[in-house]
């Protein structure tokens, strides 16, 4: 028997089946499987978690890339203070959704000219990632006439601790070398550009508070010393997220309340340079990954050599990260459950839950302990909202991409 | 400094560009990088090694998962013999690449039951997965007065050595154990349906012609006791594929020659039930993995703690593979080059190739060495023709998926 993750706090069964968003699995389930669920109640309910647990001076930003669903978009756009996009692509769809463009920053190592310009046009903040793509985002503004607004986002020499993804410390592909930056912001801002600030993201996927404590703090002390060496006020500053969540057996949630007042004591003591500094956080997978579930039917159970196979209509090409694909190196379990036999005691028989995909890579479960699967049943994956349905191939074996529902 | 997997055999340079199908590496991307460029005289090489080594009884056919790019699938359906589908939608593709219906066979654990209708109205063959799934297709050609086209796919106790991924040997969801086989290929034969005979697939990616030819005997040796068992004749046996190509430092090529000249001696000699027996080897990386280049154009390049980063318009969301997130533990080189620097000395310093995603997976090439690359140049990733851009996820971050040109 292998463990598996814990299911998210909040999904709770009637009569045997899992309801998200008061909606029953088999209801969710009927015109189709397989289909991720999102429940608009529990994004609701973590982004007031959040506003509750932060100061209020912090601005919540949503991180796109982790669900560019359109319906879960639109929701977002009326409960966070700003989306961070990644590419042109994102950009259209923030805008779709109807977030305005002075409340939306793109970041990105590799923006295309198309992409500068489509970012400048709408007045859309550009976190800039190099000196040379300063340089471009200056020229295409001129060519426009329209001044860009640009932040600088830094590269900083931490990252968090424990974190499940680096995106800082030491040499990276990401944003300008601190010691670059205090002449890069003063070129910017003598260029007549609108200056905007600095984004500063250290790591992402962190479930120990004292960890993100620290980096918030190394963030602060970044923003505040590369304010005064370029002697720039900074009107924005973007300090990251990596706010993680519990996907596998050990994992415990990240302890929001002390997050949030050590941040407040940081904020708090301020250095004059960041003393009308707008604060923000921005966060992908902690606002949306618990909201989701992914619903696959049961195709077939078998057994092998002693061993039961359960055989689902779902797989990698939607959940790549479930099959341990995706950013991990020893496969482990995320929370699944049946959802239609949901708090059913569990038989003693190790079942794995599969894809249907012709790869043994295809493995959602892997020696559980469930309830007895019959064929038709629902089996859910949990931790299905952040870098599901947008981050797997959904091309791959011709099976196509899954329906996506806000409920 | 990292090596690199060795760039396959019949590409080389013209004055300092990359030849792809004759054309010139600039040539290909003028209307847009990335691109992915599939070599038609490659494809066509490749078929006929294969027809020179082999024997001449064996049947060729093409695992479609591996690249099912619609003018790839035509090119291909005029080379081989048959397609090996994985899914409904590959039907579809195959069909409309002009293969013929009884030239197609399905394999996949988890079919559901309108793609065993599609196939079965089609006259595609059914390699049935399981003694539900034998059940189920007999029931469904049933209630449409169609006889359906049956193998079973067998669960084999081996698997090959070394291979890089196991598809057979113990407990897999894929098949039906060998055990089971004799009493459903009888029950097949007295439903009155179309008795196909087996697929026996027992890995992939394997570079050892010793691992390769011991497969092949235990397969066919395998195959002829379980006719032995059911009593009953193999119209056609599936051999599997499982030919595997050099990606990394250390892979060399498999002896074909070796392969095949063992294959033509133990089909020379098999039992009676076996004599009029068609065989076929299914391939889908092997045939068309070195075909395929992934063109992209160099957006930035940047210095970060004395690091060199390219940052390319590509990356994971296309070639998901060469960023070492699919299907292997350690990340490795795939073979890199400067395309429009072709056969250019390397400079004395370490470059890492990323893609433009936000995200630290998101690597090419890490710490190679090649010629001094500039914001313009086309970075070339090879074996990019199998498993790239139909098994990556596109939608990953809003950029959209790259060109495929067969040329």
């Amino acid at each position: 028997m292998k463990p598996m993750g814990p299911i998210p706090a909040g999904f709770a069964g009637s009569n045997g089946e899992l309801l998200i968003g008061g909606c029953t699995a088999s209801d969710l389930a009927r015109e189709g499987t397989p289909v991720f669920a999102y429940d608009r109640a529990m994004l609701a309910a973590r982004v007031a978690s959040l506003r509750e647990a932060m100061p209020g001076r912090l601005a919540m930003h949503y991180a796109m890339k982790a669900n560019p669903h359109p319906a879960l978009l639109r929701y977002m756009a009326e409960l966070v203070d700003g989306f961070d996009i990644a590419s042109g692509g994102e950009l259209a769809l923030a805008l779709e959704a109807g977030m305005d463009a002075d409340r939306i920053s793109f970041a990105g190592p590799g923006k295309d000219d198309g992409e500068i310009e489509a970012a400048i046009r709408t007045g859309v903040t550009l976190n800039t990632e190099s000196a040379a793509e300063i340089r471009r985002a200056l020229a295409i503004g001129e060519s426009l006439g329209t001044v860009p607004r640009l932040a600088i986002r830094v590269n900083p020499s931490f990252d968090i601790k424990g974190s499940g993804m680096k995106m800082g410390g030491g040499a990276k592909p990401f944003g300008i070398d601190a010691a670059l930056v205090p002449d890069l912001a003063r070129e910017i801002v003598a260029s007549g550009a609108v200056w905007r600030g600095f984004h500063i993201y250290a790591g992402s996927q962190a479930l120990d508070a004292e960890a993100v404590i620290a980096t918030q703090a190394a963030t602060l002390a970044l923003a505040a010393e590369l304010a005064e060496a370029a002697g720039v006020d900074v009107p924005h500053c973007n300090l990251g997220g990596g706010f993680g969540i519990p996907y596998f057996p050990s994992d415990t949630p990240l302890d929001l309340t002390a997050v949030g007042a050590a941040l407040g004591d940081a904020l708090a003591s301020m250095p004059d340079r960041l003393a009308d500094t707008q604060f923000a956080i921005e966060l992908g997978r902690y606002l949306v990954g618990e909201a989701g579930v992914y619903l696959t039917r049961v195709l077939d159970v078998k057994e092998s050599h002693g061993e039961i196979f359960v055989v689902t209509d779902g797989g990698l090409h939607h959940q790549l990260a479930a099959s341990g694909n995706f950013g991990t190196v020893v496969r482990r379990n995320y929370p699944v459950a049946v959802a239609n036999r949901f708090g059913e005691p569990a038989i003693n028989q190790e079942q794995t839950v599969v894809g249907r995909l012709c790869t043994p890579l295809d493995i959602l479960a892997n020696k559980v302990t469930l309830p007895e699967i019959r064929v038709g049943d629902l089996v859910a994956v949990f931790c299905a909202g952040a870098y599901g349905a947008s981050a797997s191939p959904a091309a791959f074996l011709g099976h196509g991409p899954a329906r996506e529902l806000l409920v």
